[in-house]
């Protein structure tokens, strides 16, 4: 019987793909404003290219789009950028439209729920506090944490160790196929979830979803 | 005759002491309604003395409260405590009550405007833009940028160079006796403000004043 289920937080719980694409839009809008002469469309698909050269995890995006614009620093505009950037996402991180309704269903149905999430510590956190989700959970286990990433084995035992939780009681949600198949291989049963409307492998999880609104039938079945 | 004036930034244009300390007010706030068993005031006292002790421009004051109190790390309640810092900046920057009155009538003297700040190119850049400051100002010159600090002759001569003006034209108005003594040594005509209700140092800037207010009478005598 599930008695634990554990979530992936970024675009299982909340859609960080539209959030991040969102705040680079206003990025680019704060930094034509300031004075950088491009068009929005413009601005916008050199600033993606220049995201896919360096990663996401860079931190020095809007320099460089300022840089290859003027051909010179100009720490006005950048500042513009990290503004329009940092408004955004604080203005617009919200969970999925049925990200609490299944909370709580899943609450009422007596589960323990869990996060497991690869990242920084306290970047992660400030998500689940600023989605208002934290009261749901028993237990966070973040990636820096830990010492250990997933698909790696050694995170979702230290996070069913935290749960109390043997792996035939765990079922664990994700949207990333390799995060589902590392919980597979410690003997939790797993859940694709697929907000896109493209087809995704089916052979990879337990289950698969579109929508996490379909969890607590799924689990009253099991 | 004057036609070129300097204004420091922080706790000159804006009351940055004030805002630092709502903001970390703020933070143990938060972090206390997150969970950390402490009172507010015997909160904000030991994160004062953390601060005191590390130093204002050290990252980590959150980290090493929580772990002070708890004796262990905790990142929940480290990013209440960012969130609740930077919500609190970001609402409460404002200019002085007398801060955009001033700068109107010294433009309408058909005076340049500029700015010489120590710190960080981005950081004082998004003061300048959050305060909605920056179209009063021909020059804004930040000492990462120009690679040398007030009271250093060099960022003086800069800002002066840039705005096309010799020593004789210019006048330099800051809340630090050091950065007046800096300027002083360049030929630069200074004004020391001193908002607070103790007296401070007479002897080491041409004119002193209580309030920026009190300026557009005082450059018209000159």
């Amino acid at each position: 019987m599930i008695t634990t289920v554990f979530f992936d937080l970024d675009d299982t719980l909340y859609d960080t793909t539209r959030l991040a694409s969102l705040a680079r839009r206003a990025a680019v809008h704060s930094m034509i404003s300031k004075g950088l002469p491009l068009e929005l469309e413009e601005g916008c698909s050199k600033l993606m290219k220049i995201i896919r050269e360096k990663g996401s995890n860079f931190s020095n995006h809007f320099d460089i789009l300022a840089e290859e614009v003027l051909g010179r620093k100009d720490f006005k505009i950048v500042s513009a950028g990290i503004i329009g950037y940092h408004n955004s996402k604080f203005a617009n991180i919200m969970p999925y439209d049925d990200t609490i309704s299944t909370l709580i269903a899943l609450k009422r149905m007596g589960l323990s729920l869990n996060i497991i999430s690869n990242g920084r510590a306290v970047k992660q956190w400030e998500k689940v506090l600023r989605l208002g989700l934290e009261a749901f959970f028993d237990n966070v286990v973040i990636s820096e944490e830990v010492g250990a990433e997933k698909p790696e084995r050694r995170i979702y035992e230290i996070a069913m160790e935290r749960a109390h939780c043997n792996p035939d009681d765990a079922l664990f949600v994700d949207n990333d196929i390799d995060c589902i198949i590392g919980a597979n291989e410690v003997g939790m049963r797993t859940v694709l979830m697929n907000r896109s409307r493209k087809e995704s492998r089916t052979d990879v999880s337990d289950f698969h979803i579109k929508a996490l609104s379909e969890l607590p039938a799924l689990i009253e079945k099991l």
